[in-house]
């Protein structure tokens, strides 16, 4: 392959097309269950609940400080198998690449792609390429399909939820959404931010390993107040959020003092928020804080009856009503 | 929801996109199956071989005589499990749309995916949406996933080939890429033309049942020659093309010959390519012309010894070889 950037010839099923996945797709995601000349590959899923999901990623810049395209596809659906007490097992990748995208570059995120499968412990088995005419792609946009297994015992859902349970995060919030923003260089602004793009499956294992875990997400677009409005709609409750227990950095709370963003609606890319019996809490926290990337785990809050709404209680001792977020803070983010 | 146009909003993560979600992709192909508040959907296989492709749509115009992106994104990642030997059971589905979308479009698209969903006896159980900004996504770009099943006894591979074999084809080729090409009315022509996008399900069902079979395959991007190729790089045999036993439309061949196209090299999106041993082409003929869809198909070529490459018999006697695609006639059409 002598070219060093995308046509549109590498898209249309002939010769540059086969080059490409080879050269660049299948030496790095290749294995004995990547084939590239199948329309379909065989998979065997494990004993256990079979559980699917999906998620495109069209974050920019394409590479960013803690992570980049590749590696964010990949533990953005297997951390949402994860948070689904499930153990992601395949995946299958869809790149959307605009003509004129250097090869070296997409070499680089491929390459990130199947370092963070082979750490997941998944195999990607399908793929599929697609060029976009210059001017209408904004680089690469990646999609992931994740297929795992759950314990056929486990049953985690919103509709588990009690009064009285409480919220943990398992580290700092904003820092993905920060970091890809710092990154753009947009406000004149730089960082040592890294984004906390990472998998969770350490943590959501030792959570389902937990007695009285009821639900668990990734606090991802929208953030943290997203993911709390989601229980209040599915339970019918109320969230109190402790403001001084919420565990933020000071880079990210700076940058949004200066900018007007609030933290809590910012993405994580590597977090998990648990819902959990009052009783094991404390359990879950210990458990969070003796693993990577735990260590700053926190008990944010907790449901209660009462209105159906996110109350944030204020170092200060007041209360600010968090709405459902209306406004895009920062598009593009994951 | 009262915007006409999707707005950037509406993808991240709040109320936007919540109301766009349950009230266009929840409206259209909400089921028991589909719960759009979760992060990964649980599945139940049937006993077999599990199999999962993933294909992206990028077809431009959104909607051309015969689909739309919409119907074609269930049709072609069901038709890879199809000639697979698989039974699609499952989608996962996600859009990247374009700020500015009108929504009834939109709205359009989405129902055509439900109803092409459900003639095909899939259920869409997940899905992801992200909003592009103006000018970096084409209108629409879907990618869908499938995971289906096959009988366990059943070997289709390239691998099964021998010298000898013949070549199927379903149905005329070139319709798919020629319809969306006058859809597009970039050359001031108009046409009557469908597109052949349609589920082959039934075609590869009755091919499936057909002792003999050796390896079937849908002739998309790159068209059937395309498809020869792979047979040649698969096989290490000659595949020789008959050409006046190749099924084309009089419109596409005229419209190729305007424009310098060859309708070998052209997709088709409802075509099955099958390969079988010489004894049962006559039955597998029969059974295909029986069917819908099917009334046109041909027995086009076989496989044979001799220097690896596609040599096509024209009409007059002569032979032609035909190469791998280089450029890309038609981008976007699939």
């Amino acid at each position: 392959m002598q070219d060093t950037h995308i046509s549109l010839a590498h898209g249309n099923g002939g010769r540059l097309m086969r080059e490409l996945i080879e050269q660049v797709f299948a030496r790095h995601l290749g294995t004995d269950q990547l084939d590239t000349r199948v329309d379909a590959a065989t998979i065997t899923l494990p004993p256990g609940r079979q559980m699917i999901t999906t998620d495109g990623f069209t974050v920019q810049p394409l590479e960013f400080p803690g992570g980049d395209i590749g590696s964010l596809a990949v533990h953005g659906t297997c951390n949402d198998l994860a948070v689904s007490g499930a153990t992601p097992c395949f995946l299958t990748l869809n790149a959307f690449i605009e003509e004129g995208l250097e090869i070296a570059l997409l070499d680089r995120l491929v390459g990130s792609v199947a370092r963070a499968a082979a750490e997941t412990g998944v195999a990607v088995v399908a793929g599929d390429t697609k060029v976009l005419r210059r001017g209408e792609g904004g680089g690469l946009y990646l999609a992931t399909t994740g297929v795992g297994v759950a314990d056929a015992g486990l049953s985690l859902s919103i509709a588990n939820i009690r009064a009285g349970d409480k919220i943990l995060v398992s580290g700092p919030v904003g820092d993905h959404g920060i970091a890809v923003m710092l990154a753009r260089e947009e406000f004149g602004m730089r960082g040592e931010l890294l984004s906390d793009a990472a998998s969770v499956i350490p943590l959501t294992r030792a959570a389902c390993a937990t007695p009285g875990l009821r639900f668990m997400r990734d606090p991802t677009r929208g953030g943290l107040a997203t993911v709390m409005h989601e229980l209040v709609h599915g339970t019918g409750l109320q969230v109190r959020l402790w403001q001084p227990a919420i565990p933020v950095r000071a880079q990210v709370s700076s940058v949004c003092e200066m900018l007007g963003y609030d933290p809590l609606y910012l993405a994580c890319e590597g977090r998990v928020v648990a819902v959990i019996g009052s009783e094991s809490s404390d359990r879950l926290l210990s458990a969070w804080r003796a693993l990577p990337g735990g260590q700053e785990a926190a008990c944010v809050g907790e449901l209660l009856g009462g209105r159906e709404r996110v109350v944030l209680e204020t170092e200060l001792g007041g209360e600010r009503i968090l709405e459902e977020l209306e406004d895009d803070p920062l598009p593009r983010i994951c």
